[in-house]
């Protein structure tokens, strides 16, 4: 296990300021893209634009953002008072409502009978079909589609608890390599990593993959019962929250030395990625990082076998837009925070990947995870 | 801490034919509710009909069952081989989607188009509006409102491991009267509930409230940095998941020696609880449990101060139908299972609820918690 951690100090948290004006932005970018407003339903929209995380989410809690309004937080009566101390509340009004009464003829008054609102991704489809009901003329869309750059576009701070969760991963990182692989199971190395993680400053840790020899194969296996064995190529991706923002990184390594098809196919993938991370600048569409990495994969014969996007987003969550994929027509900021990660899956055999997240600049784009790229050689 | 645990044998996995049979029953329930059929989201409607819990819900994955026809499960092309390991997997058809593919293009001809549908309450708003864009013949009614029978009504083995769940609930209440409260902030004291929880075999916890002094009153309070004093009241609610089914018990406790009030307040929440309780059998309506129970708090002149429903059903979730509120008519049957939790809450003072889960026999009802309901006094 690693040497003692120097206890950072927590960062110093959002300001009501900061939600006040995270808030009005995305009721001006609603207005902008025509909509009438925006609702927000508990999760990372929420999150960050209040920094209100309700307990429960079956009774309905929605805040909603209109252009020269208030926000207006409806809230379950006996949750008002957790919103209420929220770090956001002093920049909106709480309205309540009791069980037994209809929520959503509570919250349809603060809708426009006839607009078009964003919704946030996740809302339930239960609260969703209760407002459409209760506003036949209302219509939605979701929020990922009417206003992509929502959360995309961090600001300084946010960039700066995002290359710390990135520096986090990156020392769990060059600790796992000193651990022994080889006669371990999967599940024991994915413990090591989520103890890591939490020692290096994630509250939260959201996924430990230890894919190894043909379970490297299926880009999304987390870790099972199989005996890890000398010879066994094995994918590590890992990440989770610190301070409220996600790290996810991806490295691939191997038990003994590696066998040239082994190396040959890990040495393609590293160029994709390189390709993928070069290619990132302002104003390049997000599918010109996926086309970037895939066309490097598909000239050295395995363009079928790369069978993911190359990327998505990276924020108050560990997946988000924008997502580097064929179609993604959205150009690049500077701020936007997303992974580049290409692979190569032989089913039954073995799976290489490598992931960066990857911050857009004002002329290019840089990396937040910097540990070594190489095929590294594990015991 | 308690004495060790024998460690009980894991229960028997729920079997391909257990899943089969309960898609089969949603089907024909949908049917007999005048419905085309029911869709089904990631989360506890999938894993009670599939045994299935995908890593993320972004992309969609989506299971269709129709009255007659196979039951079909739509995934990401990326998890297909994690939702053909699921125990349920061999009684359904696998859709698979890649990424940069429509997938409601894909999902939607499974679909009737002019046919109504039951959706899973948690179902995304993003996945819902997709849908209806590419079948705008179809309508869709919430999984709650159109079946909230669904997963209401438990069978055999899942009473077993409700029950199993609820006595682990009451061992930790019996181990956490011998810990010192006063001196100690509510969340040292949550955290020796978390650790109970586990160590009597749940694998997840859901909540650990602890609610000292005014922090009572507040019905959604959890834990926080108040140190519990002597001549405290304390409100414990906790529970979470053990074998995949859920407790979730309160009791109220005092730090020494109750004043007369404080014993009054907890006498009257004991005998509404107890009055709601009492009212528990088949064929009586849900509201009728939250009127039994209301009735006694209202009679001793606090009927303000009960602030919320009386109780939530619980199954693989903690919270969910059939909810005992006013206006609920749903009829109870044998085999449901749901919580009894009357409160008072007064304002900056203290509060005070009790609670059970009980479950519906064929005469009446019949408590899964037995734990002492008279006000205990802690340290």
């Amino acid at each position: 296990m690693p040497s003692p951690n120097p206890p950072a100090p927590p960062p110093v948290p959002f300001t009501a300021e900061v939600y006040r004006a995270r808030m009005a932005k995305a009721a001006e970018s609603a207005a902008e893209a025509g909509l009438a407003g925006v609702i927000v339903a508990p999760g990372p929209d929420l999150v960050h634009l209040t920094g209100y995380q309700p307990v429960s989410t079956e009774r309905l809690t929605l805040l909603v953002l209109r252009a020269e309004e208030e926000p207006v937080l409806v809230v379950p009566t006996l949750e008002a008072p957790d919103a209420a101390a929220a770090a956001g509340a002093p920049a909106l009004a709480l309205r309540d409502w009791t069980d037994g009464v209809d929520p959503y003829a509570v919250a349809s008054p603060l809708l426009a009978p006839r607009g078009r609102f964003g919704v946030s991704d996740n809302a339930w489809a239960m609260h969703l079909l209760g407002l459409q009901r209760a506003l036949p003329g209302t219509t939605y869309t979701a929020l990922t589609e009417a206003l992509p750059m929502l959360r995309a576009v961090k600001d300084a701070v946010e960039l700066e608890r995002l290359t710390a969760a990135g520096a986090a991963a990156d020392a769990t990182y060059e600790e796992i390599l000193k651990v022994r692989f080889s006669g371990r199971r999967e599940t024991d190395v994915a413990a090591d990593l989520a103890a890591l993680l939490k020692h290096f400053g994630h509250s939260q840790v959201d996924f430990t993959v230890v894919g190894s020899g043909p379970n490297g194969a299926n880009p999304h296996h987390e870790a099972g019962e199989r005996t890890i064995e000398r010879g066994d190529m094995v994918v590590l991706d890992f990440g989770g929250l610190k301070h409220g923002y996600g790290s996810d990184t991806s490295r691939t390594v191997h038990v003994g030395e590696p066998t040239a098809e082994e190396q040959r196919v890990h040495d393609i993938v590293r160029e994709a990625q390189q390709a993928g991370c070069a290619a990132v600048r302002p104003g390049v569409a997000c599918q010109e990082i996926d086309r970037a990495a895939r066309a490097v994969i598909t000239e050295f014969g395995y363009g079928d076998r790369f069978i993911h996007r190359t990327g998505h987003g990276i924020g108050v969550t560990t997946h988000e837009p924008p997502y580097m994929i064929e179609g993604e027509e959205q150009a690049l900021v500077p701020g936007m925070c997303f992974s580049v990660e290409p692979g190569i899956y032989l089913p039954g055999r073995f799976g290489v990947r490598i992931e960066d997240i990857v911050t857009v600049t004002e002329d290019g784009g840089r990396r937040l995870n910097a540990t070594a790229r190489e095929l590294a050689i594990v015991e």
